[in-house]
């Protein structure tokens, strides 16, 4: 790590880092992986942690009403938000958002023991349910106002668990929530790992993020007639089973023909109603989504599945009808300044291993970037994986990743300091 | 039916036996429908009921330790058995099952009214729990001896009621259970509802059943790569989900290339695992089934199930493993005599309105096809409806059903009289 040091223009300490996310690790562990959900136990323990570490790099910290733990540079005017989320899925990696957060830990000490251009500084925030007990990015869209209190108050959790209730045992219902101060901030930046398994393919360390991809979803419903397997003839059936195998069967075709690059599709759930052995499927659905960078993409997928769906339907004998679901996500840019930004640090630390590339995964990033500056960057994950206890990251790749992430937030400091002048 | 009666050469009363079905329809009776499971309460009512009228028609009644209902001929020392049954599927229709042992009623009665020949009659049944409540064909693998009562006595229905519990509500768990005595008993007979819409949409009056299906089922499991549905890119995927999509639609294609004329082949079941939107489904199942009255026609299907398997699995990227279920049946040959029997008598009742046809649908016959001579008339279902409160079949075919089901006795117990002298 000494090379990577000696060319650092804003140092991190990989010991400082690699420690803390060992302690944070320890909060609803479960072997190699973390047992985290937003608001839990450990989740909320884990919290009262990251106000203690913030404190400890300098900055005002403490635990908002929606959850979000906060830290405020004191003596910035202005402040780079640097956010990721410590809550997990309900088996969870131990680094999934939990990097990003301490990075932000890391770059505001490193901030503080080497100084930031004057009245600038970094805002760090670990946002409350990225992962999605209650609702998707509550923490961030709360922040931005995209969310209100009142509307979250309502949220139930996968779990049949009261957001309002577990704010109330948390001990948090009362405290006022953090917003976005357009005044003060005037950028977002995020770290985070992965979660793909192409920087590891491609044997980068970084991984530049150009755009978070936009999501569309459907669920598909087939209705056909239920009736008994063994005395309807193959030609008198209304099969609502085999008519979903064909419309899968057919969309994946047409799919490829008219996909981008890294346009993603995934049938994620099907279900044939009775679901049982001799009765012929009535009814059955599924549920569709697809991810692209691009929104003419997705919409370019978005008619072929319409067109599909009528054709089949045409055809017959079934009834198909596609519904949106309420999941959706438009394409998110990242900012083309603080892309060069990460891009200038990586090629200084990490010179012919770092690549520019979309994040497939939704990120609390997404939220940030219609309203300012944001970019992202990626670390490897082992293997790919992620949402599972086997998420991991090698500890040389965690702290070169940080280091990357501290020249590029330096990087972009310096620019804030310059247009100020 | 003037004409009819007129034609009989044993006369059945159609008004009794209308009376009949629909007081036994009151049990259960839900809308037109019925909810008459094995040994529910409505079902153990109707048990004694069916009895009484048992004694009525001048038979030895009662209801055996697992619940069968059996009447016998007391002046005969050989018997042709009558049988089907009276439970109802969850939601079921009035006539399935019951229509048959209500014709067997009313043919003892016809035979006691005019006399049979010396020494033979029949002995009428309503096998316990036909529609699988607690397994299928209880009652008549019961008394073929191919189920023991300890065995039975561990069985638990799909309501998680226990067997033994049940007939011990009823206070039938210390009686005898009947059993076939190949000394007496020298063929067996079943009337029923179709089921299917063939006979109405030829305009035929009563099918004489050639054959029961066989069936043989599968499941096939799919083992791929559970993962994330944004970050993972397309050609990285090890999809169970989409490779059951391809197996599937690639089956019903191969399936149909080498099917029987009457071949029928469902997938009533599909899941994909985890089940949800952003996640590629590890794993997948589904559950086929297929039918024919030809064993080699089942033995093709299910090479191809193989073959179709072997090569997808060796292309990749999924596992794929087809495993047969415990609910297989072989096909079951109707008696050529007693088809034989029932086609004269329709010839002579219904000229011109009857045709020979196989069960596509399991029946209490298949139990004693491999045992003795067995035979099976069909009435039609209107809309082909079953297992359903919609169920229903005209009255007037009902009547005719049921006198041509008399005469094909009357004319199988002259040939056995035949065959003693």
């Amino acid at each position: 790590m000494n090379s990577v040091a000696t060319r650092a223009r804003l140092p991190i300490d990989g010991r400082r880092l690699l420690a803390d996310l060992q302690q944070l690790r320890r909060f609803g562990a479960s072997g190699t992986g973390v047992v985290r959900p937003a608001l839990s136990e450990a989740d909320v323990a884990s919290r009262h942690w990251l106000v203690d570490r913030m404190r400890g790099a300098g900055l005002q910290a403490g635990i908002d009403g929606i959850g979000t733990v906060f830290g405020r540079s004191p003596e910035a005017s202005r402040a780079l938000l640097i956010g990721s989320h410590t809550d997990t899925q309900p088996e969870g990696g131990w680094l999934d958002g939990s990097m990003g957060v301490v990075y932000g830990i890391e770059v505001a000490r490193a901030l503080r023991d080497r100084g930031a251009p004057t009245g600038l500084g970094v805002d760090v925030a670990s946002w409350v349910d990225e992962e999605m007990r209650f609702t998707n990015f509550l923490g961030s869209r709360s922040f931005c106002g995209l969310l209100s209190r009142d509307d979250s108050r309502e949220l139930v959790g996968r779990d049949g668990c009261r957001l309002e209730e577990a704010l109330r045992k948390a001990d948090l219902i009362d405290r006022p929530i953090n917003r976005l101060d357009p005044a003060r901030h005037f950028g977002y930046l995020e770290a985070h790992i992965e979660q793909g398994g192409v920087l590891e393919a491609t044997r980068n360390k970084v991984g530049v993020v150009t755009a978070i991809v936009g999501i569309r979803s459907f669920e598909v419903h087939f209705t056909g007639q239920q009736n008994h397997a063994g005395t309807t003839p193959m030609h008198l059936r209304r099969d609502a089973g085999m008519a979903l195998v064909s419309f899968a069967a057919r969309l994946d075709q047409e799919f490829r023909g008219i996909a981008a690059e890294r346009t993603v599709w995934t049938i994620g759930r099907a279900r044939f109603h009775p679901g049982t052995e001799s009765i012929i499927p009535g009814r059955a659905d599924l549920l569709l989504q697809f991810r692209d960078v691009d929104s003419e993409v997705l919409q370019r997928l978005e008619n072929c599945l319409r067109s599909v769906a009528e054709r089949q339907a045409a055809d017959g004998p079934v009834a198909i009808e596609a519904r949106p679901t309420a999941r959706n996500a438009v394409p998110a840019k990242m900012d083309a300044a603080y892309q060069q930004a990460l891009a200038d640090a990586a090629a200084h630390i990490v010179p012919g291993k770092w690549m520019r590339m979309p994040s497939g995964a939704g990120h609390d990033a997404q939220v940030f970037s219609p309203l300012m500056p944001t970019g992202m960057l990626f670390v490897p994950s082992i293997g790919g994986i992620s949402h599972s206890f086997d998420e991991d990251t090698a500890e040389e790749d965690l702290i070169v990743g940080c280091q990357v992430f501290a020249d590029g937030v330096d990087s972009i400091l310096n620019n804030q300091a310059a247009r100020r002048r």
